[in-house]
């Protein structure tokens, strides 16, 4: 299975079409969604706890993009090889569908849809991925599809 | 202009399509840097100013996610009434297309394209957006669209 693999000595060859991974859990901080919440995305629903719970989604809840920062270490502790990541050019169709709150348990569900070899960059190939981020309810909080770029295997 | 009023007296009806933000700038702090990416996207070239000074970036790098934490600072501090936000329902088409360094002032340039009453949800509003991050030498470094929800003006 790709997840027993040393991730770090994958090259763009060693990612492909079809293959599944399962990453985490990470559990979901009260403080840290805090802190996160009071330096990029102060909206009270994310600063404090009180108007939290008095608010549409019952409790204090993590912004958005902190659930997008968190999917983010996942990938890059179980996925990314650090050899041969190029970086991402970019993600798609990102969809916040329930709230996330302090103590949630998060995985990440991750589909590798395609592998190409760059046209325009040689020795690159673009992986693109379909990515679920799930509690521990099984409840899918998050959906985005996107891309990552990686080395090909040095001949 | 939108930019004078008030944001905090704003509802739902007065985000107009065609309306033109230019919010910021924002510093990019190199420790905020290096603490975004340790936490969250621990990739050397976000790490390491001397790996990232030897990568093909050419310097010390931030995530993308944490530009995207960034415009959300931005967007909350310029843009979101506190009193109408319902949160963001997702984005999309996010496009990484230049480096951001330590030191780069960002400004979030931002068009609302539609302007609609949800059709599931009474009382409440879907703006959409396209949004292009701009960094001190007029070059777009990140763009995305993406959706906000307000409610509408009570009556």
């Amino acid at each position: 299975m790709p997840c027993a693999e040393n991730k770090d000595e994958r090259w763009f060859e060693d990612y492909a079409a079809g293959a599944v991974y399962e990453l985490g859990p990470i559990v979901m901080d009260e403080a840290e969604i805090l802190d996160f919440g009071r330096r990029y995305d102060p909206q009270p629903f994310h600063t404090d706890p009180a108007i939290g719970a008095a608010s549409p989604f019952g409790s204090l809840t993590a912004s958005g993009w902190h659930v997008c920062a968190v999917m983010t270490r996942m990938l890059v502790d179980g996925l990314i090889s650090q050899r041969a990541s190029l970086g991402s050019p970019g993600m798609d169709q990102i969809r916040w569908l329930k709230p996330v709150r302090p103590g949630d348990a998060l995985r990440c569900r991750l589909t590798i849809t395609s592998a190409r070899l760059s046209r325009s960059r040689p020795g690159c190939g673009i992986i693109s991925m379909d990515i679920t981020m799930v509690n521990q309810h099984g409840e899918a909080v998050m959906t985005c599809s996107g891309a990552a770029m990686y080395r090909t295997r040095p001949k």
